[in-house]
């Protein structure tokens, strides 16, 4: 452990809770509002999310978006705990005798250009920050990523993802993945307690992050996207220990050729073999995903499938044929079963829906199957058989506004809808996965933003595609198979 | 071939081209526009088609959507050559004696209730149905289908999708794919010569549409969604030989036990062997997807992709390192290559862009990757390495707005870029690949589709994720391969 002037230990939860934040290397937004440095964008997310220390540092202006700017770090009257740091590489070194100076607690370097470009001068360098950051007493974030996100602490480096806490903890190499997760799993009910882009991981790094992330009350669910890993037997014990305490998604990027190629150009990070790693994650039982995309899907299921499936026995409803086809397919491919409903159940299912034109066997297709007192008696009829784990409900699978003609956007259309599902859900004890097909055009993205956000304020998992539906819920189902029988062999 | 009573055989040409069509089972709407029937959907789509000779058949209304409606068949003035059927099934058979009188051409039943449904008794009313067109000389289209779309006679069956004609046929055995596929692939640049929907098979079926696809002078491309084939052995010969002639993209439905079980209830169809029918996609080249999805990326590949890849060597550029690492990734986890870029490329590249924070190796990622001239250089000397058969290059991987705030949609970006990557695929002679990534939100929705537009517009593929323009290039490079080594062989 690293320690600042004081003596004390600089550990993650100082580094995740700073009293000031200072930006160094901000430069005024052009007219019009356009051009934005990192810098500046930064200041803007801190001020918006109402952070209320907030330093610029830049000897040339008197004040930044309507804050004060201080020429140094020194000259900012309160404490700074925390910098941003977007300049040059070579004027690095300098900006840290700074901040010993003033006796920060973590200084994260947005600025790239080090070990990753393959230079030996540039990979010098870097270790001579790291030197600093030892003698300084302050930990080191990245260089090369976008550093914090904190919403509990009003701590935020980005203006357009949501600002309210939730129970999930990112740990990512890649700055843009730290962008994108949030904001893509947000409008489906996805919130953050941390999220941590640590880019070249010359100081913080993967390891320290799962434990501190793996003791985190206010963390429930941890994901990782990581390229590459310097201690693996670290790693390993982390990741094992993480792992059993809280589910943990891993994304490893760069699994193929030209993947390790770009991450190393991208973090400097040289990876071991791709199958070693596999075998750790199933050993540890942590769930691995190949995409940003598959992280959000299992997030989605880990969140909102409630209960998790007790197994991998699957029933799809929804109207369609063509989608009733495709979802069998997609769901059986990805590792789930799609029993043959019982004869009784079909039977059931006859007395209250229509004949012509359905599909009774599971997939359940009947044409009224966007009207919620058919919805409720198909997921209960179906819902009540021993075999089935978890249903399926497709909606606008179609893209939405084809069949539905508006009505999917309306009130009277959803409130009863996500009712129903809650009360089937609840009374059957088994999940209910809403699949959700996005839509082509401006008309199509009212509607299904306007359904989505109904079935998310319901608490209900929303999933984009039925293909990603499967692979999260495989994985789920796979991933809870094991957990139970670890507990059962332990207890 | 069946006859009408001029003793004349029907052939599917004459079906495509009606004088006039006919519209049975067609309720008025109710007040407030919402509750169409199919058969007022398919009137009103004729209508707004601007197909000449509509005829509503109701003996209820005296007009309907504002023209006149016929209480029977024989009422209708001029020649009905095309019926569109939406009424039950029990009252399919003495409808058939009037379109019989009446001298019609075909018969298109909306209706569903028929083999499908497993009863024994609809399985033997569909037997009968076949008799009396063998009888009258018309064909059936269906049961249990949308039927016809031929945009450049202005026969339509939905409201909502791309009116143009264009060179891709689709034969499809689910009415919803029918639909769904013109409406997604719209925005994408896709047109179509002909959209047929047709269902249970009972007398049209998937070889005679082949065959006749085959010889089509509107039809350059021939898309496939099949869920069962009665005849393999004339469907082996069919694909083939449309397969010789032009590309053919085949989706099967119903490809696990629980889609072949789907489909039995969907259509009636029995499928063989899995393995039997991706082993004569493989010998006849015909380019086999599994989800409506990849068939609209190959649908893309095909149309936009200039010139085809002359091999699987592809490179990717553009800004981030995150979607570097996955793009990469699913490059070659599809079957491309990325070869690493000669080092002579490489310092070419650095001779024009920013060292600091980018990768040269190939991908190629560098922050000002949205720049247009940034775009050209990188795209010219990409390109011009030998090994590198197509370019990749994702903009908004990134969700669209985010890094871009507003600036993709403008057209001082666009304008500019489409025209530099234009260029420098004419230069190099090889097809340059856009990723686009969909956006979550409304105003992300806007920009995405200005960007869209454009690229579409100017001529360019646009793909929807890095996955899915892997899969297609993947897809269409080993087509190729196979294609141009027959030919070889052959000349």
């Amino acid at each position: 452990m690293d320690r600042n002037p004081t003596g004390k230990p600089v550990s993650l939860e100082e580094v995740f809770n700073p009293r000031g934040v200072a930006v160094v290397g901000v430069s005024a937004p052009a007219a019009g509002g356009g051009g934005f440095s990192f810098g500046g964008l930064v200041v803007l997310s801190l001020i918006k999310a109402g952070f209320p220390a907030v330093y610029p540092i830049n000897p040339k202006y008197p004040e930044i978006l309507g804050i004060r700017c201080y020429p140094n770090l020194l000259a900012v009257p309160g404490p700074v705990d925390h910098v941003v740091v977007n300049i040059p590489a070579e004027s690095c070194l300098a900006l840290l005798d700074e901040c010993a100076a003033k006796g920060v607690r973590s200084v994260h370097f947005f600025t790239a250009g080090f070990g990753e470009s393959g230079e030996e001068d540039r990979a010098a360098l870097e270790r001579a920050m790291l030197d600093k950051a030892r003698d300084g007493g302050f930990r080191i974030i990245g260089p090369n990523c976008i550093g914090l996100f904190v919403p509990g602490r009003r701590v935020a480096n980005s203006i357009d993802i949501p600002l309210d806490p939730g129970p999930v903890a990112f740990v990512t190499q890649s700055g843009g993945h730290a962008q994108i997760l949030p904001k893509s799993s947000g409008p489906r009910g996805i919130r953050f307690s941390k999220v941590v882009s640590y880019g070249n991981a010359l100081d913080v790094n993967e390891c320290e992050l799962l434990e501190y992330f793996a003791g985190d009350d206010e963390t429930e669910i941890i994901a990782a996207y990581v390229e590459g890993v310097r201690d693996g037997e670290g790693f390993a014990r982390a990741l094992a220990e993480a792992a059993r305490r809280k589910p943990v998604i891993v994304y490893k990027g760069g699994k193929t050729e030209a993947g390790l190629r770009a991450a190393l150009g991208h973090t400097a990070s040289m990876t071991s073999s791709v199958a070693v790693f596999e075998a750790l994650c199933r050993q540890t039982n942590a769930i691995q995903v190949d995409h940003l995309d598959e992280m959000i899907d299992v997030l989605t299921a880990l969140r909102f499938a409630h209960p998790l499936p007790a197994g991998a026995g699957a029933a799809m409803i929804g109207a369609g044929g063509g989608p009733a086809v495709l979802g069998s397919d997609e769901l059986e491919r990805a590792g789930l079963s799609v029993p043959r409903l019982l004869r009784e159940v079909q039977e059931e299912l006859k007395r209250h829906l229509p004949i012509a034109g359905s599909i009774f066997t599971n997939p359940v297709d009947t044409l009224n199957l966007i009207d919620s007192r058919a919805i409720d008696v198909a997921l209960r009829t179906v819902g009540s058989s021993p075999d089935i784990h978890m249903l399926v409900y497709h909606l606008g699978f179609h893209p939405v506004g084809s069949w539905g003609m508006g009505r999917f956007s309306a009130r009277t259309f959803l409130d009863p809808v996500t009712a129903v599902i809650r009360a089937a859900r609840d009374a059957v004890g088994k999940p209910v996965l809403i699949a959700l097909r996005p839509p082509e055009d401006l008309e199509g993205m009212k509607e299904f933003l306007a359904a989505q956000e109904a079935f998310v304020a319901a608490g209900l998992p929303v999933f984009h595609s039925l293909r990603g539906l499967a692979g999260a819920m495989s994985r789920i189902a796979e991933w809870k198979r094991r957990k139970d029988h670890t507990t059962s062999i332990s207890s």
